[in-house]
């Protein structure tokens, strides 16, 4: 059995890592962490998982117990990866980083766009970016493992097999991408309150946010070379789910776009590229560690749209960091992530 | 592995079946019939189970392949189930009707709620009522199982303790329900539009609902006794969930119905006695066989309030029904149906 | 023109406050005070009002200004209008408070309930509780009127043909109701979270809910004597709407129901009685003054079942206080409120 | 007072012109017809109007009745104007067309768009496209006015000043709009199912949508030239509401795209230009009729984004059909549209 932490275990990453974690065999969660809720059962704050980790409460953060687990996953606010990485690291644990603390290779773009210095530049070269459909190899043998956020995992496996094939016009692409409302956390603040978000739509964070950069940073090596990318991010009234449209020119009229993407992933576990014409539902992956995707042509032109919807909770987030688990552990990359999607 | 045959697989409880069953070690689907979409691929049109069941197509009802089955599956609207049992039953397969057809003893009762006559009175004496709590023993050597419905579920696990216990006022019993929109089945009907159901909460079959001949014949089982129910069902807008709100007067004040309910169902592996206080939400069963319940008694008056949660589609319908699957075939009860529920 | 003004303005029942009054003739916003935004325009927190506020800040709550006003509306924090009122009242301005401050005639009742001594006991006598269905010609000379609260308005309304004619066992009366998140406020809770509350149902506060006693006082008033109430409150997945059941016995089989309530209620411009066999859905209130209600003896037995649904934001506060606002000044109590409701 | 008649009223665009008929000064609902309700009373079908229309019944389609009214809506499907247009112009009745019959100015365009042939080319001629900030002259004195579609008003209110200015690269504009589900009406279907449709986002109609030649017959007008345009149309979970994402490259970096916009419309009444910054959300227009804009250029590039939010059953049908209305009729355009948005 994999001994297992988690730091910060009170948000939606933290509660859908024990579920999911729930449900797979070779994972004990040995300690959980939370400063505000030490010593509270975690089924008394989260009673879905009655039965399941009765005994579980939050405890402080202590590197001591943590350092006896074999993983920590941090499911915290960007900054406290970088304070505790280091010494967890030195005790032999691996770090699974939910959190964006990790994502930018560039310490001086992280501090920019995070508002303070980096914690760990010293620990960068070293992390490994999580996406196991581009970095597979790396993640197999990684001591610390930055999990990709939620736009930017949709948007890159979107992207992948147009840029990585050189068939896209990189300067002009446009990631018009839908969120639920999870994706703001369950801190209590009232533009995620149930009656200012339900019932509407907007789209928030035109002028930049805090996601462009780890995606262009994605996109770019993919392409090999710079990118021009607009990134809207919308807030649209559901618990879970990421719909990103993608509006990509491409430069060769003749080629079988289907076939290139189907190639591209034929081997992958959790990525469906749907039947020409489909247009996936964010609905057909709450829930599941998958990805789906649809390539579209309008009117046979120059103009590709590429439809990708994950689970901003799974394969964005808590279930691509049990992926990476099993990468780094050699465990068959399916472990407990196998259920399907729950529809209606 | 147990061969599956399902009737009429193209509704909510046809595909949530189709989930559960997905994480069962033991069970193989091998015919699924619906005369309406024969020769589509079920995954065609629950992109969810992508990866599941792709070979997997609805085929013509026919009680040859279905024969064959070890069991099979009616999640059918109620008159089906009559006029194929008789036949499956007699090739030695098992049938679990997740319909109406067997729920009630008395044909004639039947008759005068579904409005036309009963299609099997002579099955009835081998029928036995699929609610595992009270009738576990007799679950174990059926070969008809009838799955209750979605309200008596709810409504039953909620006051069984007192009525076995003979403490409750039953000439005076109120049973004010709530129920996601689920419940009204896949059926294209102007009610069940998204326009017309969300944002809204209505009452509906004050006048009398089918479920209400159900309950009462489970309660008055259970009282030994004729009892007094007043049944109010509502629509609310949600998905999945059933909230019974069970208003009763117990004749004894002395009574610890903290303990009662705990005792009663100590034993039981889907039924949760939440901790004295507690306000059980819909939102903690979504998508796992469990009914979640509650004891109040407000003021310390004679009036008792109990609160039971459950998943319309999982204990309600799709979960119980796997649940006597694995009761009748001998395995473990939790086969399948251990995993937490999603949330949020 | 009425001068206005509004302290506390921030909240829903403010902002609700201010698109009622933009439609009414005789009315005009001098004042809206708010500690927390003094100085931030009204239209930019809430944009819905651009082009009808657009000159409107609030400012810090002044008694001065406040005292130039005909009429000062709270809506406010329990205890905001015991500490105001008096001064105010004395400045010749008439009071309409839609806080809890007032609407219970018993200081040490509310104490026991509000957790704190009552902040203007003196001002007792002269409040009036302004349910205009039972206070209009009280409300007409009123200086100083309570706003009923949202349950007790839904509740009062459904129940009182009954009571005031003596026809119910006032023993035993259940109001199982259920409400919009609106009823919770603007503050930022978790429990108001979008992903905290939707696709979800829970009862709460069945302990004690502040509601309670307000009822109480109203039922036994209309029945000249002790009422026995079970009040069970719901949280449902909607912003606006009240539904409320009630479930009454009643003594005398041969009684007229339909008529009772049609008789009651005739000369009512806000209450609808609905034909008999109807199911009022809270959605054919939204956004409008109205009552709907309908009445049903299922089994023809002597249980009876009435349905009662508002708009809690509009009939259950702001709409409400309007009216009495009109009653108040001589105007016609509909000015300003006969705008159907929004639906779909 | 207009005397006013409506064909086809059960959908929800017929009872969103009754509730904002109902509080226009001016007008009267004569007939309203419906073949499949004929004899039923709106306010059965419509309880949100119980006080407003009681003794209207639906009747048989009747070109006497019809012809003696002023005017005459079409909230019917396509071809149903088509079919009777004729006929009433030559009674002398203005005609105010809901559906696509007399938008698009190419008959056979029209055709192809369809799949039948046009039912009126001869009436082309005098058709004028019902978008006032575009038309008003022209609206003035017209008989047959063909009210824009819910996405194209979005759409082309928020491209208009920089295609007039010529300040656009047309030849790759993209339309990534977001969509309530009453814009898919009131027939029962199960793409819009309360459970098909909640808590899930997709796109539809990628391959081409009927609103796609009508955008584009817009833009070209405004552009005086050809147009690229990609529309992408998504299914948001929410009753009402238009999000549009505009996606437009600028030749000339120095423009300031803030004043032109206020500039453009700055003697419109139902066109709201936010402040530089601003993320309008449909909510803000719930209900209203009133189209809301905000502009950006992020990262100072040539890539703008416009963000454009209507009610599409307002200012993209109902709303804007009475607009149209009260210019032809010679009133003020605001009469009956003048209330602020629902919000909560």
């Amino acid at each position: 059995m994999i001994k297992i932490g988690i730091v910060g275990g009170t948000g939606y990453t933290g509660v859908e890592l024990l579920r999911l974690l729930a449900q797979h065999p070779q994972a004990h969660v040995e300690v959980i962490t939370s400063r505000s809720e030490t010593g509270v059962r975690v089924v008394d704050m989260y009673p879905n998982l009655r039965g399941h980790y009765d005994k579980l409460c939050f405890s402080v953060p202590d590197n001591e117990s943590l350092g006896r687990c074999d993983v920590v996953f941090f499911a915290t606010p960007h900054g406290v990866a970088h304070a505790m990485a280091a010494e967890l690291l030195a005790a032999g644990t691996r770090i699974i980083d939910l959190s964006a603390d990790f994502r930018l290779r560039d310490a001086a773009e992280w501090s920019q766009w995070y508002g303070q210095p980096h914690g760990a530049p010293e620990l960068l070269d070293q992390a490994v970016y999580g996406l196991p459909e581009v970095n597979r190899d790396a993640v197999r043998s990684a001591r610390l493992i930055a999990v990709p956020g939620c736009y930017p995992t949709a948007v890159q496996l979107g992207l992948l097999p147009l840029l990585e094939a050189g068939l896209a016009d990189n300067e002009r692409i446009i990631a018009d991408c839908k969120s639920g409302v999870s994706g703001a956390g369950r801190g209590a603040s009232v533009g995620s309150l149930f009656c200012e978000s339900t019932e509407s739509m907007k789209a928030y964070g035109v002028a930049g946010h805090r996601h462009l950069p780890e995606i262009r940073q994605g996109l770019q090596a993919a392409a090999g070379g710079p990118v021009g990318l607009t990134f809207v991010p919308h807030l649209t009234p559901m618990i879970r789910g990421i719909h990103a449209t993608l509006h990509v020119s491409v430069k060769d009229h003749s080629i079988d776009l289907q076939a290139l993407f189907e190639k591209r992933y034929e081997s992958e576990p959790f990525v469906d590229v749907m039947p020409a014409g489909s247009h996936p539902e964010t609905r057909s992956v709450r829930g599941a560690n998958i990805c789906r995707l649809a390539v579209h042509r309008p009117q046979s032109g120059d103009q590709v749209v590429i439809l990708s919807v994950i689970d901003n909770l799974v394969k964005g987030a808590s279930g691509q960091a049990v992926q990476n688990m099993n990468i780094a552990f050699g465990l068959d990359e399916k472990t407990g992530l196998s259920h399907p999607a729950l529809m209606p």
